[in-house]
């Protein structure tokens, strides 16, 4: 691409500021992404982004000097719809000259801690795209800029490197760490960002920003801002151009010292400022004028406008070596007792559906593409995948799925998400017409998670069409409520089958039909997925592969054995809750809140210390069920032919009538010789090895003993010793850690009644709607037990089953006659390293392809080696935008 | 002058909606005026004229159907100047394209309850003039808008009626007044402002604005505003134009339901809106689009862009006639217990400050062109009089003199009015050298009002040089501390003035020298003026014309008489307190503040039955001192030859151990048969008629016995019967009422606790400073007993002496040898009738003279006839902006 960023000379024998104009723009957060870009609800908080783009645009105009960056694709798209042509061609000549710089540019500034790699690839992808395709070479970001999350990822920067950013900025890094870089002018470095990637491919030359990405003290020209603007007419009263430059050179100097560069930078801007940009441009110019006039009195400070780009490019002109770092930036602590990994688990609900979602969606990406056109005009009528993958981009903002965005905000993100799925269902109805020929209505049973199922609980015959996103075969159990009590599986020619695949469980008169699907793959000719309309069914062996016991006096588990490796490891697991602190301490009045997470006392209190259990046993599935409170449940439950153990966890309504806020995890608790150490992924790709009250890079003095030992969760956790290795695959992004020996414990869901104090301005109490006592919340944590060497090869897949699960589809009544019960788009499984990270249409002639090696380097004897797949494609342009990692 | 509005078309058959974009910008307020220009102190309140400026512009210029009027030239002056000469032409070319149009355009929008009509004229000269030689004929504003000022004077109507606007808009009005004219259609009317002035000379059309200055609620669009935006896009959430429309015509229909035409006016904007007039222009444009829009579906209402000139062209196309009202709007109550008549009186100290201000500049701008070139340029350094002009211009503002600001910004409107005296005392210390061919140093003793002159208090020998700047002669009083016991007085050839003029009066060892001096008028010339470096000291004849009598038991005044006439009153005088309303009240919650004057009980405090006296008596001066309490005391005094009886009043600092807020009267009580009438001045000029729970144009339903009787006093007020008339000329606006037969009291003082909740924020607590314990004020009432058919021509040269009164200063030791001692502008006095408002240099070759005719219709047997005044002018050209008044 041509270099299109026309940077201002710098002085050499100077120290040059670089003021980088830049507007923080959330994707939602005290406002919906609407009310924010319309600027409604200005009475909740001043904010509209409509007006921004207008006015820099103007103010850019009015002096060639200026400059400015602009970061979130989702609100840079609508405005852009939105100009006159005359308007677009004004801002496209001021992005081809380097005026109006796009930095990282993805849809929004994606959250690091609760995102899995696949839904951040996705929502970079549509905002690079829109600024390719509207502004070709000169639209493209050079830097990634996450000023704003709280605590970065090692995936993140490995995936920014992939993508081919010169450099990364951010904001906020724990205040120790930041206090040791400052000392030894360690703020600017290279992340080594991946342990598998040969260097420097994952290599990241990382800054981190002086103030956060606020102003200096005293240089907020704002219209949100009360700093004194420059006064510089010597007739008005405080006339104060000598104290602003006065003030600014000390700011200037005492900057440099913590930097090794005679080059610094200044971010001049904050959330959703320049809404009146005249104010800042204005003042800018003066401070500009001002402060390098008085070079010629001696002054040997440079200042000029500037953005990322110039100021990397400088750096890279100053042929340092810079410190390296291979380890990541969580958790974030911003004093020592306010420790961001509350938000690891806030709001688990929304969590797991932006994470059912994103399978959902790419099930509709691929159906999209195996019906054919028909998908998007179809017999069920205008079916698109536009508008959940826009929904997806937006949840994945750092204020979305992470769980920190006001109440009404988060309902707008389910909403939108639920609003995507119903665009996603017509095109999936189309698609499935096209590849059975029966345009039996689909329906779609959304609740099943709560055993809701309007059809199946009342039709005495109906088909389950299963639709497996993943590029191999999965074993995947179906669950359905019924009303009956005995039912028979048949195949597409009425016969029935013949092996124990079918079990009614009823439990307090609700039942539920397990039936447990076998997905093959298949080989298509055109693209490399498959699909199925009729499984086939398991005859199923129990418990061929894992055994778990129980303590009979307590109801809790005891054992959990894998009969394939003859392991055994003792294993209790129990719930407790952490009373959240209310910010009433005499260490500090930080209380616990959407991001915060600070325990009033480091030992947490149990729920129960027994369990009221019934079991089951059928030939398909074993279930104990265990009951702790009114408010926790589980039921640990092992299918036939699994390897995984599922502990399906029920929590809430949290009880507040005692006035504290609760914490719930849940606590396994093994004979597993951790050492202190446990192991956690980096959003959903590789694992990073954790430490209880240490960090790799510096000396820590911890001071929240649970707090500051949790790290993000995205996908799965594991402990470990030379014989045993016990991962737990999540089903969501949560928060944990492992303070004993031996132990892990998961934080589950979270009530609170404070309001942590970082802006969001609400405790998290999630209680409104069909919850009006609190909300209740289910997931599944899945348990393996491996030997460590092998012990990948069973979580890398088992971890890509939860992300693409197997879509289900119902029609009613009997099958039409001429239904072609299977189809797969793939003419064989894929190797079992290579993952099919993205089957897409692209445009209208072409489809994005994405496969990704699924393995990290060493952790598999069997499968982290490279491998070659062949893409034998008959038709169509494969697209490639990404690098494919490995 | 050339046709420059260009209006736009209006729809003869439907309801048109005049929308005006305008911003309210207050000449100082909650912040000083520099504050207010630059945004500085924006932690106050967010308020930058400067951006407003640059962004209406900017926005004008997007769209050529945007309007936009401007009103406060004190800011846009100060603008201009800082443009460049492309950024003037562009905003010519929008002035001359009717694009932006300048309303009102004086320096500020005056006060109009305790402004005094010269300086108001002053300010409107100052303002017009710069927008006259600024744009020529398309910068004169041709409606007056005074939205903001708390009731309306007659006078001001009367003056801008005679400046040549075509009509006046205001926003205040008594709530009662304004249900009535809404039933009746009485929104717009014609004010007949003036009993003296042949109709139409003083008509002028009056409209009262809908929502006081704001926009209809929900269609408030400023950065400062919560009212949700335009969201015309169907792609995002909330889509609402269908709402905008509906509500948008349900408040114009039933807006015209309360006006006569089928046009109305909205105004668009408030307080310092428009800083960012994207947001405003973007959704009315919309607003104009989708409203008019539904006129293809039938609708009968159009919405355009307009100003209060084209809302007024269509009113006067109209062809109707309009109600008559000849009484003014005072006082303005907007609720039942929320009557704006406290701020007739807040700021007491500040209120004779600027009036003492407007004395020495008038002094200041006659010496200026007495004196000559060197007046700028002399001995004593660079005079200038245009800061002490713009000091005076900006007090005149509705929140400066009113005593309704902050306690910053009031010291910000002193310290400007001081740093003006400083800059015209250089020039009135060269034009008195020009003058007297002395170039000995001139002392000002600025603070002898408090006894404080160190000249006299330590010289041994010292000059005193007293300037009239009246053009006729005065008797006036001086009294000088010295701090000897015996004075010899000599003229100028160093013989000793041979009749008692000069006694020194000792008080508790603290001395004052009383002078008699008598100014002579002399013709001059080339103006007509006088002056003098020597006064003739009378020869005083004690008692010749007042008599007072004291009760020998009380201490107070009990009776006053007039020797030439004859008459003889009984009066009363003493010193009351209201308790200011806490808000604590089942009434209502209003509390007492700097606007509103809320007693809690309809009985004042009396603050002591009885004064401790002491008496005085010498050949020039007689008085009586009258202890109340440790803050209250008062001298009645009475100097030889004088008709008036001085009541020279000090209050403070009022106690508030009590925590009660306090509001301190005094009362005459005399046996004149008032019937429930009495008088107040308008602005200083005519007269108008009061009457108790009483006004004229509507039968008032009283709510606040006291407070709803108050009326402002700019400079005197009578009672009155058929054969007694008792003035009482003040020095300063103040508020008062005659609230029983024969009775009329003068509030002086206020001391407050709680703010009245009109946005200031403050209560009216004065207490920083040098009043650490509270402010001590000083004033003093001048009373005048007449028969009511020659009374006026008592009280309009009494008051006129006290509102320009003679400028004292001195030199110290002998007087240089040659030093001419007298001098005078004119050649002879004035007629009695005509007053010298103004006389001042206008430019480099000219000057402005305006003469006035003093008298009121009828008021006077002798002079209120039409005078001839003969202007023998021997150079210059005299501008004459303003027609005279008579």
């Amino acid at each position: 691409p041509p270099f299109c960023f026309s940077c201002h000379a710098t002085k050499p024998n100077m120290l040059n500021v670089h003021l980088v104009p830049h507007t923080h723009d959330d994707v939602g957060w005290l406002k919906t992404v609407d009310q924010y870009y319309y600027g409604d609800r200005n009475d909740i908080q001043h904010a509209g982004v409509q007006y921004i783009l207008d006015s820099v645009v103007d103010q850019l105009l009015k002096n060639p000097d200026r400059r400015f960056i602009y970061v979130e694709t989702a609100f840079f798209y609508r405005w852009w719809k939105q100009q006159s042509s005359s308007m677009q061609q004004t801002v496209k000549q001021l992005v081809n000259e380097g005026r109006l710089e796009f930095v990282n540019g993805g849809w929004c500034m994606s959250d690091e801690a609760t995102t899995h790699y696949s839904a951040v690839i996705d929502q970079m992808t549509m905002g690079l795209r829109f600024l390719n395709e509207t502004f070709g070479p000169c639209g493209r970001p050079r830097v990634a800029w996450h000023i704003d999350p709280f605590g970065h990822a090692r995936e993140h920067a490995s995936m920014f490197a992939q993508m081919g950013y010169d450099g990364f900025f951010f904001g906020r890094l724990d205040y120790q760490d930041r206090a040791r870089r400052m000392v030894k002018r360690e703020q600017e470095l290279l992340w080594r960002a991946s342990n598998s990637l040969t260097p420097p491919m994952a290599d990241l030359f990382t800054g981190i920003l002086p103030n956060g990405y606020n102003p200096p003290e005293g240089f907020c020209w704002d219209q949100s801002c009360d700093d004194p603007p420059i006064r510089d007419d010597p007739d008005l009263e405080d006339y104060n151009v000598d104290d602003v430059v006065k003030r600014f050179l000390t700011i200037a100097n005492s900057q440099a010292m913590v930097y090794k560069t005679n080059h610094i930078i200044m971010t001049m801007g904050s959330d959703f400022q320049y809404e009146n940009a005249n104010l800042w441009y204005k003042n800018l110019d003066k401070l500009i004028r001002y402060v390098n006039g008085q070079q010629a009195n001696g002054s040997k400070v440079n200042v000029l406008y500037s953005t990322p780009s110039c100021y990397l490019q400088e750096l890279h002109r100053a042929n340092l070596t810079w410190a390296l770092k291979t380890d990541d930036f969580f958790p974030y602590a911003d004093d020592a007792h306010d420790f961001w990994t509350g938000y690891f688990t806030s709001r688990p609900a929304l969590k797991r559906y932006e994470r059912i979602s994103n399978s959902n969606l790419q099930t509709c990406n691929q159906l999209e593409i195996l019906g054919g056109p028909v998908s998007r005009k179809g017999p069920f009528g205008d079916g698109e995948s536009q508008t959940m993958k826009k929904a997806m981009a937006v949840a994945q903002h750092h204020d979305a799925v992470s769980g920190t965005e006001k109440q009404h905000v988060a309902n707008d993100y389910a909403r939108r998400l639920a609003n995507g799925w119903q665009h996603c269902q017509v095109l999936v109805s189309n698609s499935l017409t096209a590849l059975s020929g029966s345009s039996a209505k689909r329906i779609y049973c959304d609740n099943l998670n709560i055993s809701v199922c309007p059809l199946t609980e009342s039709s005495k015959k109906f088909s389950v069409n299963v639709y497996n996103p993943l590029a191999r075969p999965v074993a995947w159990p179906v669950r359905l409520p019924v009303n009956g009590t005995s039912y028979v599986v048949s195949d597409a020619e009425g016969k029935s089958v013949d092996c124990q695949v079918c079990v009614c469980v009823c439990v307090c008169k609700r039942c539920k039909l397990h039936l447990y699907a076998f997905s093959k793959p298949y080989m298509h000719d055109i693209v490399h997925l498959y699909f199925l309309l009729k499984t086939e069914y398991l005859c199923v062996h129990v418990l061929q592969f894992i055994r778990v016991t129980f303590d009979p006096d307590t109801g809790l588990l005891s054992s959990l054995s894998n009969l394939e490796t003859k392991q055994t490891i003792k294993l209790t697991q129990n719930f407790y809750w952490y009373n959240a602190s209310d910010g009433n301490n005499k260490e500090s009045n930080q209380p616990s809140g959407a991001y915060i997470f600070r325990p009033n006392s480091s030992t947490p209190f149990i729920i129960s210390k027994t369990a009221k259990t019934e079991s089951i046993q059928t030939p398909v599935v074993q279930e104990v069920r265990q009951w702790f409170a009114p408010w926790v449940s589980q039921v640990v439950r092992l299918y036939g032919d699994s390897r995984a153990l599922e502990l399906e966890w029920t929590v809430g309504p949290l009880p507040i009538d005692d006035d504290l806020g609760k914490e719930v995890i849940t606590r396994l608790d093994t004979s597993i010789k951790t050492s202190e150490y446990f192991y956690t992924d980096s959003n959903g790709r590789e694992m990073l090895q954790r430490k209880k009250d240490f960090r790799p890079t510096w000396n820590l003095s911890q001071s929240e003993p649970i707090a500051g030992n949790y790290y993000p969760i995205n996908s799965r956790a594991f402990i470990k010793d030379d014989v045993d290795q016990l991962t737990v695959v999540t089903d969501r992004s949560q928060g944990g850690g492992s303070l004993q020996n031996g132990s892990l414990e998961i934080m589950l869901h979270r009530r609170l009644l404070y309001d942590d104090v970082r802006g969001v301005g609400e405790p998290l109490n999630e209680s409104s709607g069909v919850f009006p006592e609190g909300l209740v919340v289910r997931g599944c944590l899945r348990l393996s037990l491996d030997r460590p060497p092998s012990a990948a090869d069973a979580h890398r897949p088992l971890a890509q089953q939860v992300v693409l699960q197997p879509l289900l589809t119902f029609t009613d009544g009997d099958l039409h006659p001429n239904t072609q019960l299977e189809f797969s788009g793939l003419q064989a499984a894929l190797p079992p390293a290579v993952h099919l990270l993205t089957l897409t249409q692209w445009d209208k002639d072409s489809v994005l392809l994405r496969l990704e090696h699924q393995f990290q380097s060493q952790e598999s004897k069997v499968n982290s080696h490279p491998v070659t797949v062949n893409l034998e494609l008959s038709s169509g342009c494969m697209y490639l935008l990404m690098p494919p990692v490995f």
